[in-house]
């Protein structure tokens, strides 16, 4: 990992913001942040557009790759560090494997698809062309707590 | 399935079609094609524009799965069949779980990526909230040539 723990919660923390915008439209409340970690610049952010955008591609880990992409010019995005509220579905983990993302720090594990642990770990499948390095659990009581509020709330209007 | 052996390797050939049109721009030539499988309609096309983009996301089936949302104006692609070229790697595997498409078709089989039979089997993990229904190796002959003949070249002109 090429931050300390408070830096990560600092960057988390701006994936939580985004998560919140994504909630202020509706959206399921995920949110993602890519830092270039030689510079500690942030090259891009993203939220979950799926419902808006009805493109099942638009999570918030693929918007944030796509603008991170653009920014630089290249679809190799060595040397960056991706902070997404959830722990990535098998698209999104796979978009990170071939984006070659070299470290992921992710907030709430995810029974239901998530791929860095919960179901099986993308990961640390050594066939694959890259294994970026990943962490879970940062700040991750923040983002379940974002993520039950917003179905409590969704369950409670039907 | 619910196309018979002769439909299935016509819908590869369109696929086909698509991964030369991406070899003529100098792409690694893989194809897709979405086809309404009520209505033998062709919903969407796509093909790998990865460096032309610089965007690590823009593999053939990501492109046609976003043209079909944007037809269809949803994000779930129930009664969609999919034909690709090549095996899908772990972010168009997911990407296809997450859009609900009913069933796969895929050409070559891919050992360095392929994620539907090669490296793993995304599409029969129970967890996941969706299985698609898949057959490989239809046309795989002229998909692996294609795949052979581009990168023949590229090393010829090294």
């Amino acid at each position: 990992m090429h931050f300390s723990d408070e830096q990560n919660e600092n960057f988390m923390q701006m994936a939580l913001d985004q998560a919140k915008i994504a909630q202020s439209y509706g959206e399921v409340p995920i949110g993602c942040t890519i830092i270039d970690n030689r510079t500690s610049e942030i090259i891009s952010v993203g939220y979950n557009e799926r419902e808006e955008t009805q493109n099942a591609i638009k999570h918030a880990e693929i918007i944030a790759i796509e603008n991170a992409c653009a920014k630089i010019g290249s679809w190799r995005l060595e040397h960056m560090s991706l902070y997404v509220t959830l722990e990535p579905c098998p698209m999104c983990a796979g978009a990170i494997i071939n984006s070659r993302v070299e470290e992921v720090i992710f907030g709430a594990y995810d029974p239901k698809a998530g791929s860095v642990g919960s179901i099986n770990n993308l990961f640390e499948e050594t066939k694959y062309n890259h294994q970026p390095d990943f962490v879970g659990g940062i700040l991750a009581d923040d983002s379940a707590s974002l993520l039950q509020n917003f179905f409590r709330e969704i369950r409670r209007k039907k």
